[in-house]
């Protein structure tokens, strides 16, 4: 029988393909990403991750068996001890290399949009619908990097590719794939066409997360 | 003192005259509005207006004080009992006048973001959020309906536009608003700032519900 | 096939009947209770109303269907446009009458811990837990008020008697009661079992909150 | 300036001393408390636990700074991957040592009103709250062992008392305290009252906990 994971992966077609092959992406892997862009880019993942901790509080808070609760509960160390303080450790690091600020302290549309979208699934949602909502964004990460892995002149993206591309960030999205599959068991179609719906959702919002941060304006700069 | 909405208002500047200048209501005031338009955006709003209820469940297990959590009640009463009623009957009434499915039943990204945006914010907000979410939407309607009120050449059209520039529509928003001044009272800064931000986000919503409806696309039919 | 609902009420037993029949209720009937104990009942039901008031708005955030989000709707109007109205005129009733404050206006802990019991289940439950647990309330007023209608020399305790025990409020605890079978429908062993549970829970706590309000001190009074 | 938690603990005046000095406690302390009833009290902690976590994903979803939400994944982490296996371990251990089942595997009154108590007011309250909430636990059990720690002829019991009297749960507590004063900050005196009976109503739902162990009945065996 398919895998759930793979059926709603499959069910996403070209949206996916256009996600990882993102143009944001493409230029981090070919060295041409302005630095300010990528500042902006995480800066706006340092408002988008509370959101994402939010969404994991809800989806303890109802979680439906001792298994999810386990699992939202590991994500959410995951979120709190070790994601948030590496993207500040990052931003910290653009900024000592001398990226501008692109306004990015404040959230965007996208960021907006995307955090709104897990708060409000886990806020009134069972807890595969949290399941289905997580997936597109660690998963896609783990695909877009695996892809780029070889690329990168630039140190910080290369950095960026390593992490996402190395093998243990590799392992962690299979296991978390398998882990996704095993906790949501077997589905009625209503419950897989619901589940389509989240993930399609939360693939356009990673597309969209990328492509505010690619399409953010670089004010021409003055010759110094 | 300036009231909180009319700051509110203002500090969305031209987005506001965007949103009530809409090309789809523009459309509909001409009466060259395709019917299958009309259809598609009254089925988003019937998948969109149990969102706005879900927020103003929220809004009254989390509200502040008892002048809220009658506010709130009333508003889902008017949800419940009037507006999703009087949608069903004008989409069957446009189905009975030949207006084609142009997929609306299934919701479209706006319409679905729209309703992440009121849950999330009543789901984790205080209960002014909940009045800064809830205001774009009766209030920009109201202002809309009054600058078409007198056009409107399609019978459809003309009730819609009727409905929401008559005087009793005129009445409701503009008792809304104040009622809105009233239970929001004196704020700080940093609340007007977060107030600011989800009336921003209302208005932005509201904007893409339009235009999405404007934008799906009409299949070319052959002869009959 | 046995309706849900009768299942719930035989799966208490003995502590349904000890419900119905309490002390507090046998007073009032009998005239011999003490009006500054009805005063203090009224004004627990004022703190207790809004706490069922919240249940009812994560009930309608959280609804599985139209149709519960339809019937909590309802109840919600009624417990804000009905019921908190009629307890604060029945208040000032028995103040104008002479009855002395024993410190109603704080909930004592039969208060607190039946309005945490219904935050929590709707909080987190499904929407068939919230059923079960606003069925004990209003069913057992009903049958209350039944079985003390005709006596009660006391107009304040033959007013409330009267209104419960009515035709009215009989016919409205009985169209209650057959919704909630509707609306639950079928359920699995499991499902049945949790919901047993939270009506006990809810019959345990309307049987607290009755005795709360018996035990109450009445400090004696000197002669006037 | 007296600390927030010094006020909410004399503000609990003789019901601090009762729940410490409970006779559940005092009875393992001079080793004459029987095991099944041990055996009781640790499986109701088995079915609070997680009730427990939940009020944390609520608190963490609802957080109103940074600092909340870091505190509350630290207690959650705390709970899941320390306290629910410990307690699992603790429940083989003395089944092992023949500690015969008295109905615990199901929640009793005080264990599933505790939990409400919890959850509501997380779902509901603000993140003061939930430390109000929080406190009466992990401080009344540093208290409870500090006063008994060189007691207990029980094996399991001296275990037990050695934990929670040793110096790291002594710290542990001492920091929860302090962190708790420096979270919640300068208070109004609204504030105040509110967290006070949160707090108050914890210190109760505290002492009905150990007492529900206390008094569940063991029945008579015949001899073997």
């Amino acid at each position: 029988m398919t895998r759930t994971s793979t059926v709603l992966r499959e069910s996403c077609g070209q949206s996916w393909d256009q996600l990882v092959e993102n143009e944001f992406v493409a230029q981090m892997a070919a060295g041409s990403l302005p630095l300010d862009k990528f500042r902006f880019y995480i800066e706006q993942n340092l408002q988008y991750l509370p959101q994402y901790a939010r969404m994991l509080g809800f989806a303890v808070a109802n979680s439906q068996t001792s298994l999810y609760l386990q699992r939202f509960q590991r994500a959410l160390k995951q979120i709190v001890e070790v994601e948030i303080p590496a993207n500040e450790r990052l931003l910290a690091e653009v900024i000592e290399l001398g990226a501008a600020s692109l306004g990015g302290v404040n959230p965007g549309p996208a960021c907006i949009d995307y955090g709104n979208f897990l708060v409000s699934t886990a806020a009134t949602g069972r807890s595969s619908d949290v399941i289905a909502a997580m997936l597109p964004c660690a998963w896609s990460y783990g695909d877009i990097a695996a892809r780029h892995v070889t690329a990168a002149p630039h140190p910080v993206y290369e950095e960026w590719l390593g992490v996402f591309g190395g093998d243990d960030y590799q392992e962690y999205t299979e296991r978390l794939v398998r882990e996704a599959d095993a906790l949501i068991g077997d589905t009625t179609s209503t419950e897989l066409e619901r589940l389509k719906s989240i993930f399609a959702t939360g693939v356009r919002m990673e597309s969209r997360f990328w492509s505010d941060a690619m399409s953010v304006e670089v004010p021409s700069r003055l010759p110094g």
